[in-house]
């Protein structure tokens, strides 16, 4: 007798994507069920042990808009707050945290635990179920109408079955992963952990395609062994700024980190040995991140340089154990000992655990929805790393979306797809799903059309309204995020209202040597306001970019009157003759869900948007 | 290329032998390497998050005493402290605590990361290498003479090799590990880990006998859908009470456990699928702990009993996730929802991780000197659940006497072996190395024939000194302890020199009804006396059980005589005719050290040691 379990939301894998993507769903009133390998390895940090930073930090701030945990975990556990680019325009600024790694991991199953609706098990998935779908109809590759399948549920080891309405898959790197260190191979997603191979097997068998990246880790070392006396520290700031909108104060005490860096001898020892690096050996040949590159890379690519930073990075407030940014790497264990004695500081560092590199599967993302619903398989949500993405935030924000798109198709309910001009979220996943990835993806501002829109600054009012509409968001957090627009509205008025030498303070901030504590001088009802320091700066920055802000939105509005047109999803690109055989093939391919999505598919040209726009108009003139 | 270390100590497994094993030798100034499968899982807890209890309680004081972390680490992370039998004698009082069990497991990993002389690294071990060693000699199981070997280092996985000159192998369940839930199986030591087959090649290879044993875990639950109101409270002590010589008081504060029991229904329901139980089905067919026995196991032996007891234990204060001690099982998972649904406040409960049971290859530790060296293999210790014991306090305690030992055969010193009388530990590798086990050995008082000596409140005063000589005590605790037996010498002193109608205090101490207080009325220097709290408990157990204390030593001393007569390590007893084949056989196979070990040799008559005593007296009479 097999046991049997009845869900309506399933979620694979208590990553970062995972347990964003299982509370989003439960909180939406679906009963989910979070099925991870380890129970232990909830919210694991593979990799460095921070959260945020360029284009990063915004994604969290967005995560948290909408309701999600990462703000509000890294804010209670991180151990150095930062906020990177504070120098620069406010659509730059990014915060970024250090995070006690295993504090973090273990806040993160707590609040998994305390989820209504949700049961977290540790099981091992091996298949997923699925029947075909009588209604469904879907595309194969080559654009010609194929059956839809759809989910009945999922089989784990023991033979247990969870029968279930819609599965978020977030395996990250665990698919038919394989780790190097030089010559050395291992099977396993995450160094000391297993793999699962049957899971890409079943993937296969319901047709999907998958490919491989690449990732890596640099070794990590014992803090007792490092000379830190000829390093440079790097402190936290002075005033840390929190991640979620839920936290008032950062009160934790802060660590350093340490900096030191590669040097011409380090270089000189890796050329050597270049021969010996998966990589360039010939034992990996599948795509890593090129903005992530490892030391080795670094040395190839950016040849001329005798000197790469390296950031020690403290795992937490009770290890000893550091982190070494910069210097990813799989060379062999010799090589890594060697190099790391080379570098200033850590002449007598014990290395802990090796560096390495970790190889897996991916499911190319153009087999995606906007919504991270599968087209060959209705149900079916995919979400991190497992689209060829990396990063925790990247992760985490698919997660969320993909849990609350799952519930929302369960509530028949419109799902949530958000805009490129509404999120860095809304940025990365129509990059996802219409121009696929052909290495590890991760967020970047130059990403997004519209950065002086998607401040991390004003996350919450871009995205907590729709968070409020689809339920992700608790009553709590909506009443307190109704009184701060009331209070910026009231701030915004009072500034229209008053005067200072014929002059509204509002325009008086406008002007760069203008700060609040000046429109205080001017006036004593604006120096007597009751607001929180937030407020002053929300207005302060709506207010002083607010020209750059309305050319944006006017762009926006205009490219969406063009672009909105819808196609629909039975649209038959082979029946346009005028239309490039690629174009076809693309467009067949990837669906677009409109011109816009349309236009930003790789390789489609102006001329083929303009063919297809005719045949959108005048859809008589189909070959059919 | 090959990888090369060179250390003087490798530990194999950084569980609850290991780390003290690896901190021992590196305290005593080995340069060792502590080498184990995931750096996440040092000093993890796979079972119950406690430490201590009856007997076990009193070994966590004993490697105190010798300068290990256990009591301290639990000190700081406990979550609940319990003197159990306080209303017995003195012999039998128990501490206990229930642990913040990942607060407890990174406490331990800190500690080993702060100690100097250590290497802490993420390995996975696959080979013992060995080579012949010229001098050795030993026995094989018939007792004929065999060359023995020398460990020469390890080999990991990548093919690197840690050369070094003594090895401790604490691999605890993880040896060709095998998991079982009703009939679903799977290859690994803990669940969500792996297993580690090459190493039981390895000792097989070595001429090693190998047996297989199974232990087994119960169901974890989210504390979130338990009735608590419906169960009994379980409070911690008013007054906790610490386990280390070094924690001043416990000042954190206390969480409760909850109470519940089966019933008449979960026994018919398990009744019902004894068949699909594993131990039962003859799918596993090792033996597996007499007293840590599963549910299915407690219904078939003690059929009348229609309630067992379960207490529900926090695993943490940060986390929901409960321990269910008293019902571990490896039933199929249907079996265990039902089975906790059917338990009064679990109704609702959710399974977090199913019970298994875990089945395992243990070497028997026969095989062993009582240093813990291999007989056969000279340089090689074992420590902890491969030598067939259950519990992280035996373990912790073999690591540490296993590691002492392992340092000083390299200083060429005496080794560290207690006797019976001395500590429980010396009970515990005595029956070891001279009884084997039949079963998963577990410590009981019932084991110890000098209970009365062995308390868990004199365990610094019984071994501080020896672990002092050895060098495993820091100058502060030799420090802190000499002072505190200076401080015991002056109270009693004091006690013996006053006096009160005509005797002195300390007679007056000797009467059950007087206590401290009372002899404070007596004397105004007693009542002056400024000494802590523990002196004037020490003195107060030691005036007042003097009688059966000194009638335990004579009776120590009387034995001391007849069995500490030596048996040379070369004495050939098959040259003994008189003797039974028998023990012929086992004392060749033990080759017991003295005459008191051979005595305790099980199945070893009077009549057999009346013969072995005769010709150890006069060897001329040996056959040969
Ligand atoms: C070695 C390494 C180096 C990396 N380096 C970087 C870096 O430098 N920069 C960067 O931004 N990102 C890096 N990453 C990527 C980053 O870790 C991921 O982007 C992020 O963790 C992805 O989150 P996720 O939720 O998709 O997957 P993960 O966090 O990997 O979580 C996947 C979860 O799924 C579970 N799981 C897998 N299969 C199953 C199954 N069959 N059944 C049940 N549970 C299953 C796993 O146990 C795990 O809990 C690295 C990752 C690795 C492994
Ligand atoms: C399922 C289960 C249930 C149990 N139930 C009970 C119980 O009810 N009561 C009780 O008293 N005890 C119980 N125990 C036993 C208790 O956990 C052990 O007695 C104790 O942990 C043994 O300590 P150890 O140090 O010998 O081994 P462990 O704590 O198991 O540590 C072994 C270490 O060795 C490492 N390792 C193994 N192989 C290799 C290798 N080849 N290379 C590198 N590292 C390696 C592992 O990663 C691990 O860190 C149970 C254990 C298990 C697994």
């Amino acid at each position: 007798m097999n046991s049997h379990y009845e869900y309506d939301v399933v979620v694979i894998g208590a990553g970062h994507a995972g347990t964003e993507a299982a509370l989003a769903a439960a909180r939406m009133g679906a009963r989910t069920a979070l099925l991870t390998m380890n129970c232990d390895t909830v919210g694991q940090m593979s990799c460095n042990p921070a959260i945020g930073g360029v284009a990063k930090g915004q994604i969290v701030r967005e995560i948290d808009a909408l309701g999600g945990e990462m703000g509000r975990v890294i804010d209670e556990t991180g151990i150095q707050f930062r906020m990177l680019n504070s120098g620069k325009g406010p659509a730059m600024h990014s915060p970024r945290a250090q995070a006690d790694k295993k504090a973090y991991q273990f806040a993160v199953k707590h609040r998994v635990e305390l989820q209504e609706n949700l049961t977290l098990r540790q099981e091992m998935v091996e298949e997923i179920l699925a029947e075909p779908d009588p209604q469904g109809e879907t595309h194969s590759e080559d654009g010609s109408p194929a059956p839809r399948m759809r989910i009945t549920g999922v089989r784990v080891r023991g033979d247990a079955i969870y029968r279930c309405r819609a599965i978020v898959v977030t395996t990250g790197t665990f698919l038919q992963a394989i780790m190097h260190t030089g010559e050395a191979k291992a099977a396993g997603g995450r160094a000391g952990e297993g793999t699962t191979g049957t899971l890409s097997d079943s993937f296969r068998k319901l047709g999907f395609t998958l490919e491989r990246f690449k990732t890596g880790t640099p070794a990590r070392l014992n803090g007792r062994t490092i000379d830190h006396s000829v390093l440079k520290e790097q402190p936290g700031d002075e005033n840390p700024v929190p991640f979620s909108f839920l936290t008032e104060r950062i009160t934790q005490p802060q660590i350093s980190c340490w900096l030191t860096e590669t040097n011409a001898d380090v270089h000189e020892l890796i050329r050597e040995n270049l021969h010996r690096a998966p990589m360039y050996s010939g034992q990996i040949d599948s795509t890593g991140p090129r903005y992530c590159p490892s030391i080795e890379d670094k040395i190839v690519r950016f040849a001329e340089r005798d000197s790469h930073q390296i950031f020690l990075e403290p795992e937490g407030r009770n290890t000893l154990e550091y982190y070494c940014n910069g210097i990813s790497t799989s060379l062999p264990r010799d090589v890594q000992d060697r190099m790391i004695h080379s570098i200033r500081g850590l002449e007598n560092a014990e290395i802990m655990r090796y560096g390495y590199a970790v190889e897996y599967d991916f499911a190319p993302p153009t087999q995606l929805f906007p919504t991270l619903e599968t087209k060959r398989v209705g149900g079916l949500y995919f979400a991190g790393q497992i689209n060829g993405t990396t990063g925790y935030e990247e992760a985490a924000g698919q997660g969320l979306l993909a849990g609350a798109n799952a519930a929302l198709s369960l509530q028949e309910a419109e799902p949530l797809i958000l805009d490129r001009s509404q999120a860095y979220l809304g940025v990365l996943i129509d990059d996802l799903v219409t121009k696929g990835v052909d290495e590890p993806y991760r967020m970047f501002t130059s990403r997004a059309e519209y950065r002086m829109l998607l401040r991390h600054d004003n996350a919450d009012r871009r995205l907590t309204p729709l968070g409020h509409r689809v339920g992700l968001v608790t009553a709590d957090r909506w009443e307190r995020h109704e009184r701060y627009e009331g209070e910026i509205q009231r701030a915004l008025s009072l500034l229209q209202s008053r005067r200072h030498e014929g002059n509204t303070l509002e325009e008086w901030l406008r002007r760069p040597e203008i700060g609040w504590d000046d429109l205080c001088g001017f006036s004593a009802d604006v120096a007597a306001l009751e607001v929180p320091d937030r407020v002053r700066q929300q207005v302060t920055v709506e207010v002083k970019y607010a020209g750059y802000i309305r050319r944006q939105q006017v762009e926006i509005e205009r490219q969406e009157k063009v672009q909105s047109v819808p196609i629909p999803t039975t649209f038959d690109f082979h029946a346009i003759p005028q239309l490039r055989v690629e174009a076809r093939e693309k467009f067949s391919r990837v669906r677009p869900a409109n011109l816009g999505q349309a236009g930003r598919i790789s390789g489609i040209t102006p001329a083929d948007l303009a063919v297809l726009m005719l045949y959108l108009k005048e859809p008589r003139r189909m070959a059919t």
